[in-house]
């Protein structure tokens, strides 16, 4: 299960990992990261285990899974073949959330004293290899809170380094963590939503742009996104569905939502007022043709 | 200027245009729309002279400027030449935010009583053309306040129509715009942000992909990213400066950020192992080329 589990709420506190198990926080008996790269990354248990971890309260550097003999020392490299870490790089390609254990361990002020704690739900926001303190590489990925997900309260009284160094959110500090903020003033651009419906859509096209025909592969997986054809809300109104969503490269997104694409009745792709080729199909995949007449309507040229 | 103008909150009432000119909120006399093309839009001002709008206190249904005789009748079609409908497609593009003023007329429950209120700051989210009430083709820019801009008070007891329609926010209402809403579940899949650092690499390379070479051109604009080369926040915790930001388009930036494209020492650009020549470059875009180091560290295959 994805995202909040019924009954728990973020600061509740498990004597152990059985009963984190059997709560449906964390369902591995001992396996730190519960997913797949097929699920994505449903929890992880942060408690110390692999010394190239940082943790920041609401940013945490975790490292992935893998490469450690019985002493908990790093003996070989780490590999996104491994099904926890390829679990967190679907999470960061989909933005899915991640649910946060924390496990009681002297290394950080933000551990619990004692058992393990849900600290609620954090997104994978980067990932990348290094070569770690033992001199094998390993795979970290940088997780963040949610907006709105409260700290816990840190065990120790010491300067803590600066949550979420200088991240560029508006709010930023800067680089070197000192405490006087600089106002980075940003704005988002664009957003890029996920849900069901779309995943569905994505999967059904294995992440292959239906317009440009190209899947984007990075270390781990592969990324496309849903593209709802005609515009949910007001003025457009379009369905929420299926057969009104398309699997697309970024590009493909921006062009088909600013109108550089339009799609004909017969599902050849339009760039520019110049036919390029079919719209590819999936058996499956029922395409909504009122909701293309209404997106190409949008952007007559006569 | 962009964003919010001292000494000025939301809800503030002018009894006149010239009284808005003068705080600065609104800098045109007459003029619905305030921006250019290069600066985008500033303000816009919403008072019931396009015939098209359409007005749910948070979305606002907006009718670009141009092709009307002076009884307000749509004469002719309206144009994205219009100075002030291509900043409103810039502000889409760039993700910029739009003050919004409303003035008093009769059409909508949300706008004054008498003379001018500013109501926030909205953004674009979507714009298209289609025929008007009038038989003209007419552009629209669907606008949407930010969160937590408050609502005006409506001044008509009757029920209003759904705002945001049903939007893929998470807290969406259905499309009929009933009472019930349905709880759609979303996350964000991918969030771009844009900044005064990125703005100046984009507009050095004029929205051109200095990876790919492509420039995305849509209906009055064109499109591209800023992208950090060396991450910013912990771990990595690169710079927020020119020399650290690419000009790219959104599938080289996915392939930037996840490491299937890392740069050499040289600026060659190299995907899945391959060299595939040259980053572009531009005489006052100087590279650090400590960032692009980094950046390929992370991302070695041995």
């Amino acid at each position: 299960m994805i995202g909040e589990v019924p009954n728990t709420e973020v600061g509740q506190e498990f004597v152990s990992r059985r009963l984190a198990h059997e709560a449906g926080v964390h369902r591995p008996l001992q396996a730190g990261i519960c997913g797949t790269k097929v699920s994505a990354a449903e929890s992880i248990v942060v408690s110390g285990g692999y010394k190239d971890d940082e943790d920041y309260g609401d940013v945490i550097i975790y490292t992935g899974h893998g490469g450690r003999d019985s002493s908990g020392n790093q003996v070989s490299d780490q590999s996104l073949d491994d099904s926890g870490n390829a679990a967190l790089v679907t999470s960061y390609l989909e933005g899915l959330p991640v649910r946060v254990l924390r496990g009681a361990h002297s290394g950080s002020p933000w551990a619990p004293t004692r058992g393990y704690r849900y600290d609620g739900l954090f997104r994978v926001t980067n990932y990348g290899r290094k070569l770690g303190i033992d001199g094998f590489l390993i795979w970290q990925f940088r997780m963040e809170a949610y907006d709105g997900t409260p700290l816990p309260e840190p065990t120790q009284q010491e300067t803590l380094p600066a949550a979420r160094g200088s991240v560029d959110t508006g709010s930023g500090q800067s680089p070197s963590g000192n405490e006087s903020p600089e106002r980075v003033t940003t704005t988002v651009q664009r957003i890029v939503r996920n849900s069901a419906v779309k995943r569905q859509v994505k999967t059904w096209h294995d992440n292959r742009c239906q317009i440009c025909h190209m899947r984007i592969e990075v270390p781990g997986g592969s990324y496309s996104e849903g593209a709802h054809i005609q515009a949910l809300g007001s003025p457009h109104n379009g369905p929420d569905t299926t057969s009104n969503v398309l699997c697309l490269c970024p590009n493909c997104h921006v062009m088909l939502d600013a109108g550089a694409i339009v799609i004909s009745n017969d599902l050849t792709v339009i760039l520019g007022g110049v036919e390029q080729g079919a719209l590819s199909t999936h058996p499956r995949h029922v395409i909504d043709m009122d909701c293309v007449r209404q997106h190409r309507e949008r952007w007559r040229q006569d």
